[in-house]
């Protein structure tokens, strides 16, 4: 057996001590499967006092996390700090400026600054590896840069953030509003005291613009995504959907058209046989469309100590083995340069809802508009009858440009029968 | 961009013409992700007349496989010949013998002779791969073997032969029997002339093989597995099923216990929940249980052209990146030798069905013996009565031991009121 593979560790929260509890308890197949022990020889951290509940005796501690990275003694890196500036990217750029590989969970440094770090890694050569960045412990980075190589892929789509997913679930299951889901899930910990990162669709854009990048060969671009989180979805809209066959999910989803990649986050209506619809809970999926595999599906847990833990080890046994990837599939010169198709560009299917008074003549007010911006309907129901009082009133329609439903849009909330603005949710293939 | 690699391709069935197929439409991308070109230069086939539905211009022939793992032209051999014995083993055995990396689709061989194969692969340094030979497009291989390289794997679960699986869903969405929809499956072409290799388990059994081999690092073994195929599942057991909130899959188990490691093939009632309940038709998917990732679930199409050519080109392409992974996770001195528990030591919760003459007595008479074998009934259920008819008895047990169901069996067969012979089927997590 060689020579061990000795790591420094940034970070000693719950991935950190996650990751020493993973290297510790399975050395031994570790050791087997990477060819050679891979040995925690120290860390950084801020708080040299605080109870990690795994034991820190024999780790070289350093203070400031780049330090880690001149650490002599220190064959790879794991920043496991997170946030897109400081000293997490501080340490992946100075291992990376030492040539050492460095291994991350820090799914906002790769989204924000991935494709400059990338170049960075590219062209001295460095190993940057990012598994646990995207879907906790589910290999979806592995298969899509490896498993899948030798597909086009066309099309993915994911439940990227396991609050969000937990939320839409419990709201469905117990037919209760957003806002007291939410505080419950405050309490229980599955989301955090200010939770806009989660439920605003920032995480889950952040891991698609990885997945985007992946899935078409291309450097990451945070700033061509289109992202809208789960605020402004009611209950009302997921009885709805029930009635339709459909349920509602946050979907992070990347395209190849003909006009480029469109990539997205916001609420989607699916198919509920679809297999995506049935990820509950604090589960992650991901759907990969490939031209010659077809549908792949990946499910896990997509956060924890745990799955993270994995998948940064797993990283780090490629890089015993010296096996090596390029960042974004292939080397940069090799990348495509696929444009960005804007959210305006859009076409698909669409739900809509309106709360409008219950008078003659509302329904053909709507659908007038609806014909003049040349959207076709698929489906009208209205149930129940208050004269006079707001009833709501669901529309299906074709495929349809989403500039023009967005002009619609804009058209029907003018319309003074329509009580409340409209609530509108594309649906999806799943 | 370096030296291409020569490929020479054995076997122009299905899936060696995908392969050609995919290495051709997508030639800039593979090239992309491999960091050179993937270009077929030779082939061996028997008939050179037959029209194959892609153009074989420029390849070399060669009449013998064998001969292309002598061809001093080619880099790397993929057989897509099929078959334990005869030109596909020859074949794989002198690839290595020559010291060319060579990728197969064939499940039999490796399932059977894969132990003593992958041996001289590792002695002679050549790479040996497979993704192809487990759930066609699926990257479960690579799953196993890097992407949870991580973790103890304590459990894996499989939907892996898409023929039983498009049976068991036909019949009961439709209510059938099982004859008539094998009937069907074979007239539409889902299901061989001869199906026996299909329904008796033995496919699922040599993936299952392969599969326990990497999930627990020890070289495989197909003789220590148990096989029972779908012929015995009948109508009114997946009805029964559905009452008790069950699904009737074919599913290839392999689990790790304290006494070892346990591999079995076997019709299975898993909870409708459970996210392998609702993997219907041809797709075949996999769930493995790591310590630290928790539960992980793949799920796709498991044979065809497409996705077995994206699963062999995908190894091909890691020959060309020379990413290397010892064939079982680990290089054999460091492998495990872990013991296999027979099937008699199995222990779960079982289902039983009884064809009773409607007699008082007869429950008295079964659960008599239940007991005396230390069996523990959880439910029991007898719908409708036809006083001296032939009526169905459903038990379900708790926690049983295989010997122990199998002794009551026997003895419950030979009561003078049981008229058929009893259905037995385990009942698993999903």
């Amino acid at each position: 057996m060689s020579a061990p593979l000795k790591v420094g560790i940034a970070g000693l929260g719950t991935v950190g001590a996650g990751v020493l509890r993973v290297l510790r308890d399975n050395a031994d197949l570790i050791a087997a499967r990477a060819g050679r022990p891979i040995v925690p020889v120290a860390v950084a951290a801020r708080d040299r006092t605080r109870e990690r509940g795994v034991p820190l005796t024999g780790l070289r501690w350093h203070d400031d996390p780049v330090a880690l990275a001149a650490d002599p003694d220190v064959d790879a890196v794991a920043e496991l700090i997170g946030g897109a500036e400081g000293p997490a990217r501080a340490l992946v750029e100075a291992s990376i400026g030492a040539g050492r590989p460095v291994v991350t969970a820090n799914k906002a440094l790769i989204a924000i600054h991935g494709a400059a770090i990338a170049a960075a890694a590219e062209a001295r050569g460095v190993t940057l590896a990012f598994e646990a960045a995207v879907a906790g412990g589910i290999p979806v980075i592995k298969t899509l840069r490896e498993g899948l190589a030798a597909n086009r892929i066309g099309r993915i789509a994911g439940i990227l953030n396991g609050t969000c997913n937990y939320i839409l679930t419990v709201m469905r299951e117990q037919g209760r509003g957003f806002d007291e889901v939410l505080a419950d899930a405050q309490a229980l910990g599955y989301a955090e005291a200010d939770p806009s990162f989660d439920i605003d669709g920032v995480d889950a854009a952040h891991k698609l613009a990885i997945l985007a990048a992946l899935a078409f060969g291309r450097p990451v671009d945070f700033s061509a995504l289109h992202v809208e989180g789960i605020r402004q979805v009611s209950a009302i809209d997921i009885a709805f959907a029930r009635e339709l066959g459909l349920r509602i999910k946050l979907l992070g989803i990347a395209s190849r058209g003909p006009r480029g990649i469109e990539a997205r986050v916001h609420p989607c209506m699916v198919p509920e046989a679809s297999p995506i619809a049935r990820v509950d809970g604090v589960f992650n999926a991901v759907v990969i469309e490939g031209d010659f595999v077809g549908r792949v599906m990946l499910e896990g847990r997509g956060a924890g100590a745990g799955p993270t833990a994995s998948a940064v080890v797993a990283d780090l046994i490629d890089i015993a083995r010296d096996r090596r990837t390029p960042v974004w599939g292939a080397a940069a010169s090799a990348l495509e340069a696929a444009p960005s198709v804007p959210m305006a560009a859009h076409t698909g299917p669409y739900y809509l809802r309106l709360m409008v008074l219950d008078r003659p003549g509302v329904i053909a007010d709507v659908t007038a508009i609806l014909r003049d911006q040349g959207v076709s309907l698929e489906s009208m129901l209205q149930r129940g009858r208050s004269p006079g009082e707001a009833v709501p009133v669901v529309l299906t329609t074709h495929e349809t440009g989403e500039a023009a439903m967005q002009s619609a849009l804009s058209r029907i909330a003018a319309l003074p029968t329509v009580v409340e603005p409209p609530a509108m949710i594309r649906i999806e293939p799943g």
